[in-house]
């Protein structure tokens, strides 16, 4: 062991091979969304594929998630059609750049948007199905078998003066929440079906480069061996994010440490550290997804949120991530959702998501006073909201009309959603810079030779916390996934 | 050329190298201040030292500076003991580690504070004088050859809670504005008559690594030729910042781009990007310093800061930096300083700042409206203050209580801070991760053999926009430059 970490490491390449235990073609790390649509494409296209995952079963965290895909644009889904949405590529265009914020990748929104249809169809091919149904409420993900959902911001200001809005959040025909598990067994079946190579137990260790600086293969560590994988074409880092490594968060994003509920399965930073190793960029790492489930029911959606200074702070119908974020960055523990008798109803999510009661009366000084807030501080933003919602508009925070109405009929609450107790689950967002082939890019844009990577290991469509849509990250997953499964095939 | 780029770049490490025509025991990238420093000390140890500067002069970003040096603790300097203050160590480290907060490095935090006064005292050594004088008023920097000033946040909350406040900013005897270039000007003086070999307009375009990936020396091109230096005992990465270097700040730091005044000469990234080519850390990337010269005079603390929303967001009293860096996460393009006819007073650095008067009014309502904010905003926001104000406690930021005065004198006056109008000025605070004594780390915190790094181009006791104090760089890029001086000499 000893010798091994000194030759070589995550942060250092491994640079003298005792010999090839393993030749393969490809070489994917990671069994999740990623590095299963990247082993299907490359396998289709008659690649001998090789797929490593560390732990002892597939799924990774994309296993853990919901399951959803952002998907539409090109005239609509048939499901959108159904629900009488005709999606326009450009709409979606407009959105998924605006959702990446200001360091959005032009280039893979362009290609997803044109092609976020014809993914749809992949989908279906490889056994994904859904079913014909549209949710109109605002919900978190269906509880049902039911397909289509508002899953972003796309109504919401500043979205929806940019982007014409469309629902475009596809879950699975899987009864009950939790269909990321059925999308990939989904994908499992074919990646098996298709004859990859798959070593469960088997966790990357380095990259291995030769003289030139070519990535040519990968140390894989099992039960304690070194197993030296020659890869012909290319190595895939589909290996996560980096959430579960709180050190590595604290360097590069320590206001996600706030929440103490990363999402992840093994999500080291593994493979970011080893592209990094060999020259890999890289960028967004500040940037993070976090949420708190706060409806439905979507009622609540009238209420409105304060920090623990008695200010609001965003309009209240954007997706619950985007309000989640900017209420992490109030520097305010505390933080309220107002409702009155006629908004009110009980979290679907609250005893899960640990949303409480902080505080009800029958005046907002009574609220104000029982939450333990300055005098004034609370009443007067209720006051003043009050005002802009009678007169039909939220000139602060542009909450759009539907969602306006006067909380004056007693008797109010305010719900609990403090940051240090509540359940705000997080994801990271910044990873290596990628081409939309999947190859990784240095300092300087330049492809690194025979390194690939997709998913959270990369930067991708989803890297923006504040614009962050639900199936943003498995759509990024799964089609830039495809892309690199081709690509690395299609290089001589 | 053609061949050169392929061969090697920033992002690449050469490993190619035809002959040495520069042979070194220290080759230092950079003559800014922690480059001079290092320079000075390893030279003084009797070490070789050649000195690369990409400009055609000395001094850097740091030269740029007002040259204040953040210095305390031990008991305090004999400036402060004059001044009527007896700083403590622990008061200095607590203080440092909130000011780097929640990634701040302890162990770097205590090393400057244990040294700090012996740090003063090895500038005096270094030929920088210090008048013994102290200017109890809240300003940004000497306009005169004044020396010690209250430079940060230390008498406000939350740091006054948690760490004894004493005016720790140190800034040279030279009169007037810009005491950077003297402090430069003492250090090149040292670097020069210790036999230091100065190269200048010469620009590092590679690190050169061996067969075991230490770094034994770099590229260096001059009038389009490149040499290769062979350094015996490291390189030294003092090459600055990258807030020149849009790109990479938009990969980075986006928030910074609200700034269109980037403090820097070369600061191109180039020192961290090449450390990251041989395998080397970057963190915090997402932190940054903004500031608005907002005061002088320092009764316009008394005033209010507000966002478009009318919304305060910050106790007043602390350091402009901290107050600009609230702002600038506001959300709001357009920024309010509120002012009554007691408080106001014309900003010293007004026109430079390009700070203007935004509206005025006999009443506040008149303000709020000649701002074209939505009616209440303000108001609301100016009565609650006044109230709290009037009761001597800020119960939502707690601005101490000698800045506190209701606002109720007219004619009010609302400063315009807009942030695309107003001089913000900004650099980076995200480097290489380094050990105090300058080693550069890998991400798995092992040193690089080799390579070493200080100033901006690491991340060091600077790296919370939030908790920026004038003088901490320079304090940084000195104290940090000499450790590194003197550890490469002694490595064997």
């Amino acid at each position: 062991m000893t010798n091994e970490t000194a030759e070589y490491s995550l942060s250092r390449p491994c640079r003298k091979v005792p010999q090839w235990d393993i030749e393969t073609d490809i070489a994917i790390i990671g069994f999740g969304a990623s590095g299963a649509s990247a082993a299907i494409e490359a396998a289709s296209a008659g690649a001998k594929v090789t797929l490593f995952e560390a732990t002892s079963g597939n799924g990774g965290t994309s296993a853990l998630s919901g399951g959803e895909i952002y998907l539409g644009g090109n005239g609509g889904t048939p499901i959108q059609n159904a629900a009488g949405f005709s999606d326009d590529t450009e709409a979606l265009y407009q959105y998924l750049l605006m959702a990446g914020g200001p360091n959005a990748d032009a280039a893979k929104v362009r290609l997803y948007a044109d092609n976020s249809l014809k993914h749809y169809e992949w989908l279906l091919a490889q056994g994904v199905e859904y079913k014909n149904s549209f949710i109109p409420q605002r919900i978190v993900e269906p509880d049902t078998d039911d397909c289509l959902i508002w899953s972003g911001s796309e109504e919401a200001w500043p979205f929806s003066e940019q982007a014409k809005p469309c629902p475009r959040g596809h879950t699975p025909k899987f009864m009950g929440m939790g269909a990321g598990r059925y999308l990939m067994d989904k994908l499992a079946a074919r990646v098996t079906a298709l004859g990859v190579d798959v070593r469960y137990d088997s966790r990357a260790v380095a990259l291995i480069t030769d003289e030139s600086s070519r990535v040519i293969g990968i140390v894989i560590r099992n039960a304690g061996k070194d197993s030296y994988v020659r890869a012909r074409k290319g190595v895939a880092l589909c290996a996560g994010g980096f959430v579960m490594n709180r050190e590595m968060v604290k360097k590069n994003a320590p206001w996600m440490l706030q929440s103490n509920h990363p999402i992840g399965t093994v999500d080291d930073g593994s493979g970011i550290t080893m592209g990094q190793s060999v020259g890999g960029a890289a960028i967004n790492m500040s940037e993070g997804f976090v949420t708190l489930p706060w409806y439905p029911p979507e009622s609540l959606i009238k209420g409105i949120f304060i920090n623990e200074r008695g200010q609001r702070y965003i309009n209240e119908d954007c997706y619950h991530g985007r309000t989640a974020h900017h209420g992490m960055q109030q520097r305010s523990t505390r933080l309220f959702s107002l409702q009155d008798s006629e908004t009110y109803g009980e979290p679907l999510f609250g005893q899960f998501a640990k949303i409480g009661i902080a505080g009800t009366g029958d005046t907002w000084e009574e609220v104000e006073k029982e939450l333990e807030l300055p005098a004034g501080s609370l009443t007067t933003t209720v006051e003043l909201y009050n005002r802009f919602a009678a007169e039909g508009s939220d000139l602060l925070f542009h909450k759009a009309k539907k969602w306006l109405k006067p909380l004056n009929k007693p008797p109010f609450v305010a719900l609990d959603c403090r940051i240090d107790v509540c359940f705000y689950p997080t994801f990271t967002l910044g990873g290596l810079d990628t081409l939309p082939t999947g190859e990784v890019l240095n300092a300087d844009r330049k492809p690194i030779a025979g390194l690939y990577a997709a998913g959270r290991t990369a930067c991708g469509l989803p890297r923006w916390g504040e614009g962050y849509s639900s199936g943003m990250s498995l759509a990024d997953a799964t089609f830039f996934g495809r892309q690199l499964g081709s690509r690395v095939v299609s290089v001589a």
